[in-house]
């Protein structure tokens, strides 16, 4: 936040039910897929929120072992109407992800309903996410449909909020 | 940045024909649509890299006179092939946003391919934007369909460059 941009105001009361998951967490993952070797990587993924009925969503990843950038995304997640969720991503591999769901207690379930692509990116036609939080303890997976594959799984981390979240 | 977070390496080559984007911009702009009012905002927008073939994307709007958080975008800006680019987008009313265009000196065209919607985001169905950078100034515009009209001009802005960019 640089002088510019005003101090956050209070939590809006629509994303309260989503407030378990504002902070930052940071920890580990492995991943694979059926067209690619099994690899490990390092996570940092933010939450936070500017007083509107959304929260802002922003994910990076790195090789655990080279410290390499792998991915990333940034997006926000908004209440739908009472347990459900919208999720709208960009990822720097050429891809728009708008994926619906669910909250119920402190676990996200959210299956795309648009992925798209520009000219050059990778052909990936579905995501499944499951996001649940325990404490200060986050886990996720993510399954995908890709390069003509039906969907498998793909993506799994386990994170620990390195930050308290926001007091709502 | 965080201590989690490897320093930026140097720029990716691909990317230096975009490398005139690079920094953070602060400036103000005006809005107006057949349905709304016109109105003033001020306006942030960060361009960074973090070594690969893209660009981050990412800007905040907010009322000129009551402060008020406005609009914001987060996502990614792609070579395409040469003279060509990709921007992959996710905005905070429930919309993604895939656009592809031409880069020529100093000079981003941008047409939407996709505008995806949730289930309860604004009809948006179009976007134009053009930008051009003239040394540390930026100026850019953005025509817009939405709410079942034709395009119309929509936002236009004059942002100057507040840090330097980072030397390709």
């Amino acid at each position: 936040m640089t002088e510019t941009a005003p101090k956050p105001p209070p939590l809006h009361p629509d994303v309260v039910p989503l407030s378990f998951l504002l902070g930052t967490w940071v920890g580990h993952g492995e991943g694979d897929y059926p067209t690619v070797a099994s690899f490990h990587y390092d996570e940092q993924f933010e939450v936070s929120h500017v007083g509107k009925a959304f929260l802002t969503w922003s994910q990076r990843t790195w090789g655990t072992e080279d410290r390499r950038p792998l991915h990333a995304e940034t997006g926000y997640l908004r209440p739908g109407p009472p347990g459900h969720v919208e999720l709208v991503l960009a990822h720097p591999n050429g891809i728009v992800e708008l994926s619906e769901g669910t909250v119920s207690g402190k676990v996200l379930s959210l299956q795309s309903r648009l992925v798209g692509r520009t000219s050059t990116a990778k052909e990936v036609t579905a995501l499944t996410r499951r996001l649940e939080v325990d404490g200060d303890e986050l886990r996720y997976s993510l399954a995908m449909a890709a390069v003509g594959r039906a969907q498998a799984d793909h993506l799994r981390a386990t994170l620990q909020r390195k930050t308290e979240a926001a007091a709502p």
